[in-house]
């Protein structure tokens, strides 16, 4: 991991931006004079250029409850070379939903497995290198989408204490299948009318999650309106599993 | 209304029984020295000597958090005249729980309409005595359940600015109805795994609530297994609200 750039922004917050290979990320920190802070891993639908203004309000948000937060760019989004597969499902998914007709299982496969299959193992060598840094120490939580990267990552990486996911991005079955392996508490954000979202798949994937301590807020509003309440309740939320 | 006994509890919280003609009820206030503190009606399903001890705990909950908190009890429960007709309804919703099959709409609205008409006027008359002393000020909300009569009073009674409504009860149809008419901020909370609970009638109720703000927070667990932190959850609520 190389640090490429560093500003501190008008709260005091330390912004880095780093690359980890060939993908960048940014990572934001409390500043000097701290104690390890845990840290919270931002997730996203990919861009982090047209995302940064909202990356930069949620992790100021984590920062100012005492975490870390650090995001990477998502494979084939931003600068990062395109998938001419994914490229192809993401044509079909928009001719789709421009059509107004349901989006065909196959679609959904052949548009989130793959990211899935490449961005975990970056999220988790992202992981490694944020580790080792002396101003980042103990447990980890993962918030936000894309949801089945986040199911994912809470199956197979045990560093990884509590997650908060965005319900409202497309979920392909076998990853709703694989929610069932998923044993560490989430909360789970439903934008009650995202009219880009199945609300019955976001139900059903909700009740299929193996956590013991699972909790679901529903809000009136859509894919964009998440309350501004909800950024305190994540935090607090954190504050429950991550200290 | 007229003061029936007083006590001190040990957190310096002043709980007062009171009667209001025939029915018994609970006060529960900072204690002297405080300015009027917007009220809590704490709803339950009857029974004010059973449901006392958690009654007494959702009260301290919400005293420590700068409300007084009041409940009466229903019509038919506790010490109060039964109702022929009720009684044989109740009769009859445990024969078809204990033979594990649906329950008849015509069941729930046998127990449910009439209490509810009974119930919410009864409320009402409660708010008007509890408005009028000088340790209660500013709006209303109401917590808990019978679900069906928090329904009712959030469409008639103006004073009351937000619920937070125990989604755990049935509901009859009629109710769900009605619910769209009601517009003042809501949570619902629902407990996942509820046994008692029609969890899909639940999902209806909340799409049904007109109001603009509405959150739900589900949870796993049992019927009586909503988690600590939402005590807390409970209070941020109407602090957001009720201030």
């Amino acid at each position: 991991m190389r640090f490429t750039s560093e500003q501190r922004l008008d709260d005091g917050v330390l912004e880095r931006g780093f690359t980890l290979g060939e993908i960048p990320g940014f990572l934001w920190t409390p500043g000097s004079g701290t104690a390890p802070a845990p840290l919270i891993l931002l997730g996203h639908p990919g861009g982090l250029h047209e995302m940064r203004p909202r990356l930069v309000a949620r992790a100021r948000h984590s920062v100012a409850a005492g975490f870390a937060a650090a995001t990477i760019e998502l494979p084939g989004s931003g600068g990062r070379p395109r998938s001419a597969a994914a490229e192809a499902a993401r044509a079909d998914l928009h001719r789709a939903l421009a059509a107004g007709g349901p989006v065909d299982d196959g679609i959904v496969d052949r548009l989130v497995l793959p990211l899935v299959e490449k961005a975990v193992p970056e999220w988790r060598a992202a992981l490694d290198a944020l580790l080792r840094l002396p101003e980042i120490g103990g447990p980890v939580g993962y918030a936000g989408g894309v949801i089945a990267i986040g199911i994912r990552l809470a199956v197979v990486e045990p560093r990884i204490s509590a997650a908060l996911l965005f319900a409202g991005s497309f979920v392909p079955r076998t990853l709703v299948e694989e929610a069932r392996q998923v044993t560490i508490p989430l909360q789970v954000l439903l934008q009650w009318d995202d009219e880009g979202n199945d609300r019955q798949l976001a139900l059903d994937l909700f009740d299929a999650f193996g956590s013991e301590e699972k909790t679901m807020h529903a809000n009136t509003g859509g894919h964009t309106g998440i309350p501004h309440f909800e950024g305190d309740e994540g935090n607090r939320f954190f504050a429950r599993h991550l200290r």
